[in-house]
């Protein structure tokens, strides 16, 4: 049997989301996320450490695409601009892939091992965001500022396009970003 | 002996950091904290869960401090204010302790184990913030970017603070929390 799988990490990702989701996080083990994902045990821990791993690894994609999205606004953005456009980055993404959104996050939302997870996560996301900033010249504490009030409106606006009723609004999470921003801003203006 | 001992909590905590900082957070045992706070370890594991947990309690006052605090903010004032009045609260207990959190941060800067659970502490107080400006009637989003904006400005002005030289300008902590503050409002204005 030939090493290289085609793209075996994302096939263990979403075998690792169904069976969560059907048969609950203690509950799946391994091997049967494998067998799921047609490859072998070996093969998943040549990606990852542990079930719970697979769940988070979109993580990772999703900090390098903000960081990507940073670097790549305009020199005279300023920082919150150079934010907005990251989020816009990540919530086009999103906005695919919104039925694995939801089972991930009732799976995340009953387990407060995987809570905390997806905490720690968020915390490397606004390090990694601040980084981003700092590397455009932007001061440290504006850039840790920037990259908190980035991190809080993307949760925010994630968590109420997942509640919503989207039977005639379908998608729109760029809308609420933006409205999710928008909100920051009046917030922090004292509105 | 008596059950009770005055202020064994507090006397459990300064030994903990204290032994913490001079033998190292893994190199030291329960047994050992309890000596040196003069108790037993029995009385120890009344109060906390493992020498780690000693570390962090205070963070539950902190919680409730914050929380009184909004929830004591003239019925008037805008969310962003009634979150400075609870940023100016802790500001002013932190402010007297500046040695003990400058013990603290060293130990938790060092430990990855202890910087995720003062994450995960931060991420229980941006909750518990959240829900004490809703207390007021504030809307969901709103509280939830407030409390975000709060806690980020609170962790920003504390690092700075205990960062900086203090031998003229001595624990102006409410002074730098009132500046990072201006500057989130600044920066979400998009200065």
């Amino acid at each position: 049997m030939s090493r290289w799988q085609p793209n075996a990490r994302g096939r263990l990702e979403q075998a690792t989301l169904e069976l969560f989701a059907e048969r609950g996080y203690e509950q799946t083990t391994v091997a049967e996320i494998a067998a799921r994902a047609g490859l072998t045990e070996r093969t998943f821990f040549r990606h990852f450490a542990d079930k719970r791993e697979a769940l988070f690894s979109g993580q990772d994609a999703l900090e390098a695409l903000l960081v990507a999205a940073v670097a790549a606004a305009p020199e005279a953005a300023a920082p919150i601009d150079a934010v907005a456009a990251a989020l816009a980055a990540a919530g086009a993404q999103f906005a695919r892939r919104r039925e694995d959104l939801l089972l991930r996050q009732a799976i995340i939302g009953t387990h407060p091992e995987l809570r905390e997870r997806e905490l720690i996560k968020l915390g490397s996301l606004t390090a990694a965001l601040a980084g981003a900033l700092r590397r455009r010249g932007v001061a440290d504490s504006a850039a840790g500022l920037s990259a908190e009030a980035g991190t809080a409106v993307l949760r925010i606006a994630v968590e109420r396009w997942l509640g919503q009723d989207t039977s005639d609004s379908a998608g729109d999470l760029d809308g609420i970003i933006r409205a999710t921003l928008a909100e920051l801003k009046a917030v922090a203006a004292g509105a």
